[in-house]
């Protein structure tokens, strides 16, 4: 399926390009849909193009040194990813995995240069969306670096929270136990067992497909250390 | 003291500007002299500008939730710091400090960005300066979700490995036991065991002031865990 102009207009990456340039571009490229755990980009690829994600959600992971799986970020809905190997001119640093299923698609490298760098905003919007993903790595990193596996699970949780139009604080999209497990380097049970004992303690709560943070506070004390299971 | 010219064609960031812009931005900064563990930048504090470093070596570093230091990557000469709270607008998300007598100067933050975004050169400069710094936290992270710590501290020499003039595979400016310790999260005593048990083994030994690995396969394999203290 081809994209459609609208659908550029809403990118940020696009929003300041002449409607001329989006129909000429529109016209090279096309949709690809993926499956839940469908890999979309490998690891150690040359530069596949730029990437745009239309619709669901994606996951950059890595491979430990010791073959397990580790979670290092979530791409949502209307950014771009596989910027690096464009910039760098090195080979993809991680791979990209659909958690949902998506609709993406791609600019071919030479072209996706050209945009990235052709005018400031641009150049602006691709130095905030790394300047983004490095401040979230420094923040995943500081959860890793938290001595107990309770800690750990329970600072990820609260780097998850968002707040939502009613001005509840919320996950809005949980990964799952395991998504979690593999992002805070810990096993599936220890997550289930602490977010147990959260709910236990109403501290949070599952609404529909979301979780509820009742008490953030708390939340954010479990990171610290100063609530835990056997205090 | 002010700044020449010559130091500001030979950062990266500046050599495509005309010299008539140079000598312009050069009366407007001063050098700045920083002794050893003296802190330039602090966490938290709006946008000082854009931070060079002409001489020296800087560190960044953060704390944990409970309070100990965490060491994030290394500031070269030559290199610029402190764009990220430039691009985002927001706070300074950790702490550069000095881990040798420095000399750093800062260009005003209006005057940074539009030097920042004003070409496409500078741009994909920031650009590439970003992109290595992700690819450097998502290797420290691979490092972090090591189960030993002994593994880790193989892992963080591996990574500081370089080749130099001469072929031999060297970590020409090692940091102290304590700085390798803060970044692979154990203890100095953990650090200063693992040197001895590698240096026993003939993997690496130090030359002046640089260590030189004489089997760098063997200190992947003690990376990977296939190598150990007690097998």
């Amino acid at each position: 399926m081809p994209i459609l102009i609208p659908i550029l207009q809403g990118l940020r990456l696009f929003d300041s390009l002449p409607v001329a340039q989006l129909t000429t571009l529109a016209q090279t490229l096309s949709e690809r849909r993926v499956e839940r755990r469908e890999v979309v980009v490998k690891r150690g690829e040359s530069a596949l193009g730029l990437g745009f994600l239309i619709e669901g959600r994606l996951q950059t992971v890595d491979f430990t040194l010791d073959g397990r799986e580790v979670g290092l970020d979530f791409i949502e809905e209307g950014d771009f990813f596989g910027e690096l190997p464009l910039i760098d001119r090195q080979s993809a640093p991680e791979y990209v995995i659909a958690v949902a299923p998506s609709r993406v698609f791609f600019v071919d490298p030479d072209r996706a240069r050209q945009l990235m760098f052709s005018s400031p905003a641009a150049a602006e919007a691709i130095s905030l969306r790394l300047a983004q993903r490095l401040r979230r790595a420094s923040r995943q990193r500081a959860v890793l670096a938290l001595p107990s596996s309770f800690q750990r699970v329970c600072a990820q949780l609260a780097l998850l929270t968002q707040k939502n139009g009613q001005g509840q604080v919320v996950i809005a999209l949980p990964p799952t136990h395991q998504e979690i497990a593999i992002m805070v380097n810990t096993s599936r049970e220890t997550v289930t067992r602490t977010l147990q004992f959260l709910q236990g303690l109403k501290v949070l709560a599952r609404d529909g497909n979301a979780l509820v943070v009742h008490q953030p506070d708390t939340l954010q004390e479990a990171a610290d250390g100063k609530v835990s299971p056997t205090k």
